[in-house]
C-alpha cells in the first residue's frame, strides 16, 4: 500500500480521519503527499517528489514556482470552498448594509432610532472568477436578488450567472458593479488586474471584496481611489504579504475591513473526505478528480 | 374616481408615486385608504370606515381589536418584505458566525489572528410561519446548505422547504433548531408561543431571531433562558412595546441582540407599485389582490 506523508498544520487531525492509511515521514517513502502547498514547496525543491500531490488548499501558486517539478499529478481541493467563501462574502456585504455597528453602538446606549437602507436584489454582483467557488457564491447572490455578472478567462457560461464575459471586457463591466469579487487565482495573468486604471471604472458606491489571492490587487491603486472617496469600502481577506505587515495603512484606513485569510479554512473532515475519495481512484488506477493544470496554475 | 386617503409616515412620498390618483384628507369622501395599520385603527374607532383599507404593513394586528369594525375589505403588503427579512436574517447569523465584530477590534490592533468557525452548510433553520416571507428566508437557507424546517398552523407544504410540520409538532421541532426564526403575526395564537416550555426545548448553541411580531415571544422566559447559559444568542426587532423601553434588561444583555423594528422597512416605490396593480383591479371590480382574513389576522 502506497505511503502517506502529511503536510498540514494539523497532522494528527488527518490521521485520525485516514485511519486504514499507513503513513510515513520520510518523502523518498511517500508516493502520495497530502500537503498544504507552501509546506510541500521546499521538499519539492530539495528535490523530493511524490508520484500525487493532494493539495489542501484550492489555491496552488506555492507549487507553481519556475524552480519546482511538475512532472507528478497535483490535485486540490474543489467544492468545498464555496459555501465558506459565499458566506464570508455576504456576512460582510450584509453587515455593511444594514450598519450592523451602528445599531449595536446605539443598542449600547439603548437608543431606539431607525435608519433607512438600501437592498440586494436588484444590485449587481460581479465577481472575478467563474469557477466553483464564484457559482456557490453566485447561487447565493440569485437568491438574494441580486443580478450576478461572472467574468473568465475564457467568458464560457457557467450555471448560476446571469451573465459570464471574458477577461477582455472588464473594462465594460466595472462600472456596472455595485459588489466586486475576487476569487482570482494568483497566477501571472491576475497580477494586478485590480490596478489604477481598472479601479478607477468602479462606481464610487462599490464595493470590493478580495477573497482569491492577495496579487490581484494593487494596494497603492486601492488605497488612492479610497482617499478619493471613490470607493465605498474595501474588505481584504488575502495580501501580497501576509501576515499584513502591521505598519500597512491598510489597517487603520475607516473604509477598508481587514481578516487574517479566514474567508475559507480548510477543515480536516470534509478535505479528508474528499481526499479518500480521490485515494479509491489512485489505487484503482482511475484518473485523479481535482486535478491541477500546471499550465494555467489553478 | 374613488377618492383615497392616505396615513403614512410620508404622504408625500405616495402622493408622487400616485400622480394620477385623487386624494382627500376626509376619511368620510375616501373610499380607499392606503394607511399605516395603527394610525388607521383610530379612525376605524371613531366610526369611519372605507370600502378597502390597503395596509402599507404586512402585519395588521393593530386593525384586529376586538371592538374594530371588519366589514370592509383590507389587503397587506406581501412579496416585498420576504428579501429584506432574508437579509436582516442572515445578516445577523452570518456576522455571528464569522465573528465581524473581533475581527473589527482586532484590526483596530493591527492582529493577524485566525480563529475556528463553523458552516451554516448542515445546520438546521427552523421557521415559524411559512407564507411569503418564510419562504424567501428559507430559500436563502437552502442556498446556504441548510436544512430548512417550517412550521405552520397548517402543517402544508410550501416551496423552499425541506419539511413543513403543524404547530402541534412544535416540541418535537425545536430541538433540532440551530436557529431559530419567528415571522409569526400577532394573533391569540400565537401570543407567548415561545414561553419557558418551548424555549427550554432549543439546543444551548442555538441562534433565535423574532422579526415577526414581539408578542410571540416571552421576554421574562428569554432572560431566564438566556442566563442559564441555555441560548447562544436572541436578536430581536420587535417587542411587546415599541419603542422598547430604555430600562429593559434586554439593551444590555451581552447575548441580546435589538435593533428598532427595521428588519423589513417599507419602502414606498415597491408599495405604491403594488397599490397600484391592486387599484386596477378594484376598478375593474376584480377581487383584490393580498385579502386578509380576519378570522385568521393575515
Amino acid at each position: 500500500m502506497d505511503k502517506i506523508l502529511l503536510l498540514t498544520g494539523d497532522n494528527a487531525a488527518y490521521q485520525s480521519r485516514l485511519g486504514t492509511c499507513q503513513f510515513t515521514d520520510d518523502p523518498e517513502a511517500a508516493a502520495i503527499w497530502l500537503a498544504e502547498p507552501a509546506m510541500a514547496a521546499p521538499l519539492l525543491r530539495q528535490g523530493h517528489q511524490p508520484r500525487w500531490l493532494a493539495s489542501t488548499f484550492a489555491g496552488v501558486d506555492a507549487l507553481m514556482a519556475g524552480d519546482l517539478p511538475r512532472s507528478y499529478q497535483l490535485t486540490n481541493v474543489r467544492g468545498i470552498f464555496g459555501p465558506l467563501m459565499a458566506q464570508y462574502v455576504f456576512a460582510h456585504l450584509l453587515s455593511q448594509l444594514r450598519e450592523l455597528p451602528r445599531y449595536a453602538a446605539q443598542q449600547a446606549d439603548a437608543q431606539w432610532q431607525p435608519h433607512p437602507y438600501g437592498s440586494l436584489a436588484g444590485q449587481t454582483l460581479v465577481l472575478l472568477g467563474t469557477g466553483d467557488i464564484a457559482q456557490h457564491i453566485a447561487q447565493v447572490g440569485k437568491a438574494f436578488g441580486m443580478r450576478v455578472i461572472g467574468v473568465s478567462r475564457s467568458g464560457t457560461p457557467k450555471p448560476g450567472f446571469d451573465e459570464v464575459h471574458a477577461i477582455a471586457a472588464l473594462n465594460a463591466i466595472l462600472p456596472e458593479a455595485d459588489a466586486l469579487v475576487s476569487v482570482l487565482p494568483n497566477t501571472p495573468a491576475t497580477h494586478h488586474l485590480l490596478n489604477q486604471d481598472t479601479l478607477a471604472l468602479l462606481p464610487s458606491g462599490a464595493t470590493l471584496i478580495n477573497v482569491g489571492r492577495g496579487h490581484t490587487l494593487c494596494p497603492d491603486a486601492l488605497l488612492a481611489q479610497l482617499n478619493r472617496g471613490a470607493l465605498r469600502r474595501a474588505v481584504l481577506d488575502v495580501f501580497e504579504q501576509e501576515p499584513l505587515d502591521s505598519a500597512s495603512p491598510l489597517w487603520r484606513h475607516p473604509n477598508v475591513t481587514i481578516t487574517p485569510h479566514i474567508a475559507a479554512t480548510s477543515f480536516p473532515d470534509q478535505i479528508a473526505a474528499q481526499f479518500l475519495d480521490n485515494l479509491a481512484r489512485y489505487r484503482r488506477g482511475e484518473p485523479l478528480a481535482n486535478q491541477v493544470d500546471f499550465t494555467q496554475g489553478y
